[in-house]
């Protein structure tokens, strides 16, 4: 950060389906893009910021309370016509058309990291139990057959809780070999029956399942929904569920469930 | 109908976002067009045969519970292989790839007629009451700025119940003159908070407006919508609501709420 910039901190929600993702990439269409693209419009910058985000997501994936840091310069606008954080939040949701929100713009402390600052990340799975498709919740929720046995999804889950080695869950890091261990956190997990006050469901119903945890590795939360969907429709068992986490092998774990019932729900820090 | 053929009942559920609404035209997607092409194709029919809706939705529009019948050959399948209308439904839903959801298709008498025997429809329209876009309900829902007094809104509705002429509310139909009369009978409208238990909403809340009647003229409940709304954005009064209704001109009445917003939720019939 140079002398005459500051640190922001921007608070967003985006609809995963219509990004490849987070990450900024040439020539593909990216949240991070669409943001320093936006910014360097409002601010006249010569050059896209970079952006450093609390949780990368995929294609696909949507987030409801993202959190980024990103240095600008000082000040924001030439003329001084009212709060800059407003001006700003209000600027960039003129650009990016509703396709991403900025809820909340603020000046941050010069060594905010919304990485490294984050102490627990919260996702929520979607999951539409029926055996007929809704339209409505195309790209917003998982369809699984019925029945699903939530309890013993549950349960299950309750034995993912704590920290664990989680290589049996996750995509495995470039540049890493399969003996080196994924320790994560789960805080907490829970399954439970949605409400669907806007009858979005048509058939069947919502389920959602929450995490949280300290950190998360790739695919990890979409890979443990799709082995607690095979619980539910009785395909492993708790038992199962166990063995593979101590086995520390995805061998004979379901492929990670889609990326579009998947939303970063929720940052927290210290 | 021929003598070969038997008449069906299909209820089914889209979201409006991928049609150019519902009525079958040469040239552009439409639900009628997609359901045509798929029973085609289904049944191996020469051509699309000819569907009739229960109330037919605008470009945008989504739907949750509409009704069509439709004439078919007798038999459906040439072989029997359980069920004929649990086959056909498969058949379509997978054939329609999620677009549309045939939620049921059974067996109706002859003289069933799906527009003409419903005795009345109801409509959801959904606002999402903020001062920030929420990219997760794009396409569902109508963003209008805070705040929304709703017990006026909800007042204004009352106005509304019963039978009248709803000129000030409806796109004249076509070949008719400004002075004929509209007639139409609402029989519940209501207006709410809706729970968001998805969190969909962001920031604000989830505002909707339920609309019974025996049957609608065209852009009625948006009509409605965007006059409730600027009743409760203090737009409008109630006193001005009635006013127009009995004038029965849409001047000085905002343009139609878009059609995003909207869902066709229900049919009754007899």
């Amino acid at each position: 950060m140079t002398a005459a910039q500051r640190r922001w901190r921007l608070d967003l929600s985006y609809d995963g389906r219509g990004f490849h993702g987070f990450a900024a990439q040439p020539g593909t269409e990216t949240v991070a893009g669409a943001i320093g693209d936006a910014l360097a419009l409002a601010l006249r910058l010569d050059a896209a910021p970079v952006l450093t985000c609390a949780g990368r997501t995929d294609a696909g994936v949507h987030a409801l309370g993202q959190v980024l840091h990103v240095d600008l310069p000082e000040p924001l606008f030439a003329e001084d016509r009212g709060p800059q954080g407003a001006r700003l939040r209000r600027a960039l949701n003129g650009l990016l058309a509703g396709r991403v929100a900025i809820l909340s713009a603020s000046e941050a402390d010069a060594r905010f990291d919304a990485r490294f600052d984050a102490t627990s990340r919260s996702y929520r799975y979607v999951l539409h139990e029926s055996d007929t498709p809704s339209p409505l919740l195309d790209g917003l929720a998982w369809r699984v057959e019925p029945p699903l046995d939530l309890r013993a999804m549950a349960q299950a889950g309750y034995a993912l809780l704590g920290e664990h080695d989680f290589r049996a869950f996750c995509r495995r890091p470039a540049g890493t070999d399969a003996a080196t261990p994924i320790l994560r956190r789960i805080l907490d997990l829970s399954v439970a029956v949605a409400d669907d006050s806007l009858s979005l469901a048509g058939t069947g119903r919502l389920v959602r399942l929450d995490v949280t945890a300290q950190a998360f590795c790739h695919q990890m939360v979409r890979s443990i929904t799709a082995t607690l969907v095979a619980v539910g429709q009785g395909r492993l068992s708790g038992a199962d569920v166990v063995a593979h986490l101590r086995a520390a092998t995805r061998e004979g774990l379901p492929a990670p469930a889609p990326p579009e019932g998947l939303c970063l729900v929720q940052v927290a820090y210290g």
